[in-house]
């Protein structure tokens, strides 16, 4: 049984890990923490865990970093720029730090500073600091001190490209182009539990739109999921389309690649079912099937499908997650279980809710 | 051709009259105005205004009174509060003003007072405040100062009781028992155009709940319909509980009542055929038909059916609107057309829009 | 380890019982049968289940009887009048049998065949059912054979009515009037998985509207519930008016209520704070607190608040639950584990899903 | 006054026509049919045209062409493969064909055949036929004697090309590559008034998916409209992959373009508003601003932003429309209007429903 905090528990990435860690078999939540909500009920805001837990917020004021070393692993579920306060201190006290904003996403400073617009705090923590993708990173992931959740679209866009990437490399030529577009649609969750009138219900539902056309900050994160973590050989030139879709939870993410005529002589499903085969929360489709989001809704599960069109020289990547699991909250959990040596889907495993 | 100004552009009534006004054969908005938008075009919150209008938010400042006495007609599209301090300026001026808010719906002081929590600005003027529902009062509208324009509740239950509780007066008996329920249901736009966490999609689709429990502002405006404008002489006891429906707009009452003897040995379909068999907005269903709240969607209408049940006396009225139309801003426009003369229906004779 | 079976897996109860047992850690799911689908996987119809069971549809042909007598527990999610006919030879084998469907909910042997229009196939073994409402019958289903699992709409009347039905008994003297209003609205998954034109997206969202208004199957089934389960001294005169509310999953029911002199004196509060006290699934809000329908999402909670407005002589009940779970595929599971001997709230403690 | 008629009024896009229609000032709707519907009036099936039509479906039988032929126009608004059948006699009577099916839109008999598995009832009609998208066939449709009313996603994609297609031609080299993603979104309501399964609210909503991945019918008639209308000197290669989104109406095409050289040179924004300055249907957002579904909902608008990205080469095109009106059912009176010499716009001016 290990010890978590949770810092800013009032969000949807919030509830969601209150959700997942008040289940989880090894862990006690000792912390929950909001300077807004002190001294209330977590149920008087999330009504839907009465009966649950009985978590009061807590605003530990100048005591935070003690209160919180007394933990084994705290969680930052809060804004860009919280995390990388606290965290030298933490992981000076032997605290295993899992940040869910993007404090420690962007492995470049410059990077991190220039898209976020906001001097890093703890530049020297962050060279350490391991991006929390275990279906890529596991083993560094086991030896982290501080863990960049990752963002929810680089998570589909990076997982989406895996296969071929990494097997472009293996056969020293691509078997994509290096122009590649991922035109990815999200849920309205994804904006957070925020009083902001473009999300308010009658603006949103019922409703299309993009969004980010001249640049979102996971972009970035994607680039560098390519070039730096799949150590991609070719500069590839992505091109990064959000758009909202008038649904809760899900993301969808659609990536439009062209075939090289090595691609075009592979059998491209069969690299991702070769690639994912050992990992317990990634479904490649059967040949001919395709996802909808609703399949993974409210579990860590994210689950493929690969078009292969030779004759056009195309190929479609389709990639459904559920946003604040897979996406957020589930994957931090994910990444604590490998952190502390549990069974990586323990406390994971939820049936998806459908319909 | 009139002019017309609408003060308080920005919500969900404002854009909808103006989307009604802009239309209309005989209006020419002349001012537009907001605070917080002053100097924008319209058409940069409401893009769906592009190529329908040129207008441009103003503030009209210390002006404000001369301004829009250069109009005959000024929509007060504000929250509670504002009409009732320019509107003394206005009638003297012998500009009719409209309230969409509800300064101007309780002809009691003292409810006004304590529902509101608001002390009056006018209560002379109050007096002469005209309750602008056309299918009740439309020779007092014709001849009005100041409309104050119902509710959207009210309107279904006033509409919804009319030919039960008028034909009671006639028969000297009551057709129902004293004690009334409406259960009521709103569609999320009648929350108005607002940047709060309780309207957020994601806390407000795939859900549903009741609201104002222990008592919303319209209660006492439905009273006062059946008591004082239905001149009802039985002191009914209502129970109003409103709910929110995970919807844009629409609005759907559900009223139950206990029929009397009296009550079941009439055809209270036919009643209900004869009371509005005259009113271009007022649509009975045919026996054994009901109506939903898409069959008025982004009309004026307002349709009405009623079950009856003998057996058990008991009686059930469907009543639906488009909140935004019937309920507020078509109606708003209805009344101008009574006060001005022209014919009821003119710019309201949109086909509902389904699917 | 119980050996279950579902005869008719392809509907929305059906999935949700899979969802259930193939995480409950005493069951193990050994049929499922579906005619149309024999032979294929339950994930090739629901890919949410990829990765979770590997279960076939089977057709058991002329040998369904045998084969499911091989097992400990029957759950028919099948139409009506389907587990009657299978019921008699199951329970003579010495099988649980649990109907979803309406075939063992009526007593009243003459209500079910003029509400069904359905001749019973087995009189007798009705007289033996069990209405499956643990929180009322619970040692009648300890010891049942064939449980009729309730209705979803009448496991919210009954359970949001006992505490007043069953105090009012106790005290000699009512508590309410005779009059009973039910104002119920219903997510649309409770239409089940059906091609019907009235079912379709764009013919029910952003729509709301009534049904059932000349009588719903579940009234008789709640009148039964309050006379007879719940012996009340008073016949209730009962009125049902269910709707259609634009989301997937969720009941809301409203029962308004009117309090006798004796009604008024009462804390109607504490009273159901009191009788719920001890049960796992039954949560009585804090005074002042109302329940949203999401707040139970996928979890087996019915949560209840009651308002009560002595000066009127009113009282509201707001009852909430997941029509699938508590008003369905959950129940049925609480049921079974009453049944079995084993913990009551087993496999049933799922967090509900917010947002 | 010119005399309409509607074959195939139960649908979407037919009762979408019937609200265009009953309110358009010059035309008389003297027939609409409907075998399954016969008899019945049109206010039975679409409560919202209560007051606004009497009209009543007609199933014209063996007299079909000879009363169809009484009129000046002949909408059909039924599934593939009904106009053809019937055009080749109403042509010859002299009566105007809009099929808003396929049957007339892909001017290859071949391309036909094969996409739609139906052998042509009249080849030599549809070499006359005319492509029914007025922002590009203004004078052929003045003429035209059949119309190929388009399909919804062509329209969005042939227009949101046209400026950088026909601008390239004029310069003599391209402005874009010849790789270009076409990565769509549509509502509900383009998969017709159907009773289907996948259609069900529960299956739909809250859900998001990619569908004709292996190709979709509106695929050659993108390239038909790219090669031949637009007369590209290019042979483009167009990856077209339509998903699905939980809301009634809307279309949104997000279009993915590689820059050239002298693609990089253009002001692309500047293109578009030069291209559309006198369409009185097409609005080019003002640049910075980008289009939502809801800002065109429920009237003939499109309208277009171009995102622009010099630094990598991209361009992104982003186009809106209500696919019922401007996608389908509008774009058909469009044709009409500019037939018969009437006012492109008459009965076409709505001003979109926001909220």
């Amino acid at each position: 049984m290990i010890e978590a905090a949770i810092v800013g528990g009032t969000g949807y990435t919030g509830v969601e890990l209150i959700r997942l860690l008040s289940a989880h078999p090894n862990v006690n939540i000792k912390w929950l923490t909001s300077r807004s909500e002190a001294g209330k009920p977590v149920t008087s805001i999330f009504p839907s865990l009465r009966g649950f837990t009985d978590l009061v917020y807590s605003d530990l004021g100048d005591d935070t970093t003690d209160a919180l070393s007394q933990c084994d692993v705290v969680f930052f579920a809060t804004p860009h720029g919280v995390a990388m306060t606290q965290a030298p201190k933490l992981v000076a006290a032997g605290v295993k730090v899992i940040d869910l904003a993007a404090d420690f996403r962007l492995q470049s400073l410059q990077a991190f500073e220039s898209w976020y617009q906001h001097k890093h705090a703890c530049p020297e923590l962050l060279k350490q600091a391991v991006y929390g993708l275990p279906e890529i990173n596991r083993d560094a992931i086991k030896k982290a001190a501080v863990i960049g959740n990752p963002g929810c679209y680089p998570t589909t866009a990076i997982l989406g490209l895996k296969p071929l990437i990494t097997a472009q490399n293996a056969l020293g030529s691509a078997l994509v182009e290096r122009r590649i577009i991922i035109d990815a649609k999200s849920g309205v969750s994804g904006a957070g539990r925020q009083a902001k009138l473009d999300l308010n219900y009658a603006e949103t539902t019922d409703n299309f739109k993009a969004y980010g056309l001249a640049g979102h900050r996971h972009l970035p994160e994607i680039e560098q999921g390519i070039q730096a973590i799949l150590a991609s050989q070719i500069a590839h030139r992505i091109r990064f389309v959000p758009h909202l879709v008038p649904m809760v939870r899900g993301m969808f993410t659609t990536i439009h690649l062209g075939l090289t005529d090595e691609g075009v002589e592979q059998d491209l499903h069969s690299l991702y079912v070769t690639a994912y085969q050992n990992e317990p929360f990634i479904d490649v489709m059967p040949k001919g099937e395709y996802p909808d989001t609703r399949s993974v809704r409210a579990s860590n599960r994210l689950r493929i499908a690969v078009y292969q069109d030779n004759s056009r020289h195309e190929a479609t990547v389709l990639v459904v997650q559920d946003n604040l699991v897979k996406g957020a909250a589930g994957q931090a959990v994910q990444c604590m279980n490998v952190m502390f040596g549990f069974e990586e889907t323990l406390g994971l495993n939820h049936v998806p809710i459908v319909p």
